[in-house]
């Protein structure tokens, strides 16, 4: 269950005193010739790290990918850029790989320069401590409010996926969300990677929502070294497909119930909208509504706020189509609006899981939603310290 | 300072029992035959009342406003539809009127019908107490978790402009925000306070945001009787056209202000944007960000937030234009980023007022957005009881 899960990855997590007293530096670098590919956040403030990152998947396939918490490394200016070069030359050359071979992400505090005398050091104690039993402590160095480590494996015929994340605060991906490492031993060409990423992060990473703030250092990687030996068939590749999708659903899952402050994990199904990409956009904006997210942290059906956020979704600069007359709205399976009218029944929302089921009534459009409760923890934890 | 602070208007604000136990219904009408429009929310939700109220403004000039809060009559169905009718017939019969000359408002809970046994002699309780002293009692009448009323009076040449409104939560106005009346003895010829209201409403209510919220039952009126006399002239409509924009701005301030959980009051200023309609898409998504305004209640100058923020307000379909690099930001004067590069001042936030300017150093286009922080109270109003 972590990043080392498929054959031939070895990884690493030590404590470089960056900015938390523990571990800060995480490595994951394949023991085998890997290929990869990515995919990046679309906040127009990216950090330097996602720069430099872009430029070396140009270069070369990646082999080790190397992650500092702490310090996000972004809006650093040139400063900020040549540090990220900076480690990833060092990590290059003590693990013997051209610097192109490298991938940098940082996630921490935004205006921060990296403290390089205490990473490059961590650098170096990381490719040291690399092992094939070092996935859990590469998950754990990479967590910043998170409060528990994100790993994933699934198992194919002859293949694994594994992966690790983190998430807990600034969470509503554009196109990946921050700290997503991949791995895979299925045999992949060069320049597959990120097609393959595409489909299964737009289902998962791109369908949670913990604060509907969109992260400047968002990235998801995946590489794949082969070394499972499986041959390729339309239907293996179907099947990894399948368990790359399985494995960023789980620590979607995973970041989700761990976000900041979250008591209520709440999933958002958005159907018989005009069409699929108007349900998205309803799906997100219920999910990021404050309204909506602090009723489930009381534990209240105040469906009203449902629809007020599914009425005011932003479509093509204006709103998606919402009849109120014709909608019919369930929560954990209880209708509590049928076809416009309100049934006056109570559901119950007391667990720690909350089904929201909004039926439009217009088309065939459909789609789902992860997100969590805005709890007076999440105001605490991200304004009474700065994290 | 009040609704009545006007000529020839009279107001009420009586209890009704509707949901809590105080005033709960108030009424404002002009004594003169009086002219009027309204703005709407563009939320594709909208109250019973709202749909109400765009048939009798197009048959006839509104001469009374009749308000309740508890109940918002939104998502109700017909039923809804039915009592915001028999609410309206009500109030003209008492008053002598016609149906189509009185408007009705609602606010509160959404989803819940509104008790009719109790709101129709509520109403006649209001129409009985019409004074002209009565504008405080209306302000009053019409709060839900609003901690103070809101009210103002702008007086030009001879002329007089008052208003109330009510804020709080749901705050986010696209059109016009739930609950401002504004009057004023200024002569208007039919049909054209709509025009006027539109470019005054833009400038302040529709740019305020407490929790990016838009209502269902957001709206905006404008009642104007003549009753000052004065005789217009173009330098009197502008004087007039300066003093509506001024009362509005008054009132979307006060709400603010007032905002549900507020501990500070922060004024977000996008300059250098490569357009105006820019400038406030980024100075928008700055003011609704959770992580924003969870600093803000911290009094935490994170403004590495602000950055993330602005690199991610919507814009046709993608992102607004932002490069750091070209970047400069201050806190309360105190310049934090400039070109890119942190400063590294930590700037003074400890009041209760902050001042956030971001230049962008793209083109000219600014605006400047009026939002609260996000903090554990606003929480704890919106989860742990149904408001």
């Amino acid at each position: 269950m972590s990043v080392t899960a498929a054959k031939g990855f070895e990884a690493s997590g030590v404590a470089a005193g960056i900015r938390y007293a523990r571990a800060d530096v995480a490595l994951v670098r394949s023991t085998a010739p890997a290929v990869g590919g990515a995919m990046f956040t679309r906040n127009r403030v990216q950090a330097a790290c996602l720069q430099l990152n872009r430029a070396h998947l140009e270069a070369a396939e990646p082999q080790a990918v190397v992650v500092n918490s702490g310090v996000a490394n972004a809006a650093t200016g040139t400063t900020g850029f040549a540090n990220a070069a900076d480690t990833a030359a060092h990590t290059a050359q003590l693990l013997g790989l051209a610097t192109e071979e490298i991938l940098v992400l940082s996630t921490g505090v935004i205006g921060m320069q990296l403290p390089m005398d205490r990473l490059l050091p961590g650098v170096a104690s990381a490719v040291g401590a690399l092992s094939a039993d070092g996935g859990r402590a590469a998950a754990e160095a990479i967590m910043t409010t998170d409060t528990v480590a994100k790993q994933t494996a699934v198992t194919g015929d002859g293949f694994t996926v594994g992966g690790m994340a983190k998430g807990a605060g600034m969470i509503h991906p554009d196109l990946a969300t921050m700290l997503a490492v991949l791995t895979t031993d299925y045999p992949l060409a060069s320049g597959e990677a990120t097609g393959l990423l595409r489909p299964a992060v737009d289902e998962t990473f791109n369908a949670i929502s913990i604060d509907g703030d969109c992260s400047t250092n968002d990235m998801v990687i995946l590489l794949a070294n082969g070394a499972s030996g499986v041959v390729r068939s339309e239907a293996s590749d179907a099947a990894f497909a399948a368990a790359l999708q399985q494995a960023c659903a789980d620590l979607s899952r995973q970041i989700v119930a761990d976000g900041e402050g979250a008591t209520v994990l709440a999933e958002i199904t958005v159907a018989g909208a005009a069409d699929a990409a108007q349900a998205k956009a309803i799906a997100r904006r219920i999910a990021t509504s404050p309204l909506v997210k602090t009723a489930l942290f009381g534990h209240d059906a105040n469906w009203g706020r449902v629809l007020m956020a599914a009425g005011s979704a932003p479509w093509n600069g204006g709103y998606a189509d919402v009849d109120a007359d014709r909608a019919t709205l369930r929560y954990n399976g209880t209708v509590v609006l049928e076809n416009g009218l309100p049934t006056e029944v109570e559901p119950d929302v007391s667990g720690p899981s909350c089904a929201i089921d909004l039926d439009l009534g217009l088309g065939d459009g459909s789609a789902t939603y992860l997100t969590s409760d805005l709890s007076v923890d999440y105001v605490r934890i991200n304004g009474e310290y700065r994290s």
